[in-house]
């Protein structure tokens, strides 16, 4: 069971309160590939490099497992991406962008990945997402990311998106600028008006919330008490969602709560160390014991039930 | 088993993107009882009003079976106070405090409710607060709120007493400020390094987090797509945490949890209307639906379970 995902590879630059890197690998593609390749051994991922994209960094996703057939080289410089956190880690301000290779980004989908069942669509210009659409098969499951910039200057393009993905995976501000509602739940609804299944909304420090047309469904964020660099926690929490959803086979709505878990799981991993440091040392077995430590953290018994 | 409040008895006038009141009944005390009250017949409130004071607004709390022997009519004013609320209800800014009798407040617990078993300090001046202590016989739980106001005015008072009582429940500002602490699970534990054996956390839109010396338990808030008046809705909460913990008692870490889930509850009903008129109406059944309506919010399965 394939699980595709399409987006960025970059070389990060960030400065937080407890240090700062330089060039370290990163963009969403990363952050997903890496964390979903922890549950699952069919991540595929289609992205660009520049020709100064270092080989370690492939090598590290490689070491993952995570199959690198869709990623090309191009002539250029890779995309960089600078950023500084606020000393309580709750905001950040972007530096510097620079595109590079991804600017004019075309993903090409390999033969082999096109039989994906399990696609995540990363943040990139929703007209080259409807033209991944295009070229897999027949997938189970389309989830898409997306961003302000987008929402903003393509919006009719995201619109049309929306009727053709079953599952829209965004941060809370995303949900409000797309509705144009405040409310989240009611900004949820919208979406889900708009054609998705599902709307799964990342809301950072305060976890993550899935809307079906039956439910509500709240993961809250785990009780850190060190964030070390929270880039790419949303990346992760896509990448443990939605390869847990591709190893397990089943959208049975008690296991897309599941999958919800294990997204956090691997968010809240992820920001214990910089980069994707914490995703490549990580074990199977210390995830399925933060799985266990978030239901510790929620769980309740009512008057006279077993706890 | 008597569940003695002390604190704060208003009047009321805020504005919201909905509407507007004018000197409708308020305060903590008689948020925390009108919610308290309907889970447990014994909440016994002692207060201060004015002799401006509307005797329609006593027979509201005495409707709901709230035990008024406490409450002292002054001469003077009544506690007044008007807020208005943002858009989003997110955040609120106070128009006008006009104290009145309350700033001469001196607690006096009259005989019948020294023996009370479960004890709410409402914000009030930290002195005040220890004296109430004084004047209750053997109680087996303690539960302290507290503002920004004492924390800057009153620390080493406020210090003092929190090696006196069992639970802090304040908003995550004010532990963020007693602790020095931004991150709010270390501000937790700092709390518990100074005697409480537990902080309860109120985050607002965010939900309510409990930690203890071996655990943390959160509660989010409940999904409303329609917030009518966040006015109370902490003390509202508080009532209902104490009043499960009075009613059952039993503090017990799974019914501590459950206490948890119950002031939830109240909280999240409390917003549903103006000031007290929902908890005025609330049943015990409504009640109980909106706790299940938790567990369906956060519980999930591990593969291989039931869900």
């Amino acid at each position: 069971m394939g699980l595709l995902v399409v987006g960025s590879i970059a070389l990060d630059s960030v400065i937080t309160p407890f240090g700062e890197t330089a060039d370290t690998l990163g963009g969403a593609a990363v952050f997903f590939s890496m964390a979903g390749a922890v549950l699952h051994d069919k991540v595929q991922v289609v992205g660009v490099v520049g020709s100064d994209f270092p080989e370690a960094h492939l090598k590290t996703l490689a070491a993952r497992g995570v199959d690198l057939a869709g990623v090309e080289r191009q002539e250029g410089e890779s995309f960089r991406w600078k950023a500084r956190y606020s000393y309580d880690l709750a905001s950040r301000e972007t530096l510097e962008t620079r595109l590079g290779v991804f600017a004019e980004f075309r993903p090409r989908i390999p033969e082999k990945f096109r039989s994906a069942k399990h696609v995540f669509l990363a943040n990139i210009d929703p007209e080259l997402q409807l033209n991944v659409l295009d070229q897999v098969e027949n997938p189970a499951l389309v989830a898409c990311d997306t961003m302000n910039y987008w929402i903003q200057l393509k919006r009719d393009v995201l619109l049309q998106l929306l009727r053709n993905i079953d599952i829209l995976m965004v941060n809370d501000s995303e949900a409000r600028e797309l509705s144009g509602d405040w409310n989240i739940y009611r900004a949820a609804r919208w979406i889900l008006s708009r054609g998705p299944k599902m709307a799964v909304i990342k809301q950072g420090e305060h976890g993550a919330l899935l809307v079906n047309h039956e439910t509500v469904f709240k993961v809250p964020a785990y009780p850190l008490q060190e964030v070390f660099d929270p880039t790419g926690a949303g990346d992760a929490f896509a990448g443990g969602f939605m390869a847990h959803l591709a190893r397990s086979d089943d959208l049975s709505l008690p296991n897309v709560r599941r999958a919800m878990v294990y997204g956090s799981a691997m968010g809240s991993l992820a920001v214990e160390k910089f980069g994707v440091q914490r995703l490549e040392e990580c074990t199977l077995q210390e995830v399925n014991a933060r799985v266990k430590a978030f239901r510790d953290l929620v769980h309740f018994s009512l008057d006279g039930e077993e706890q």
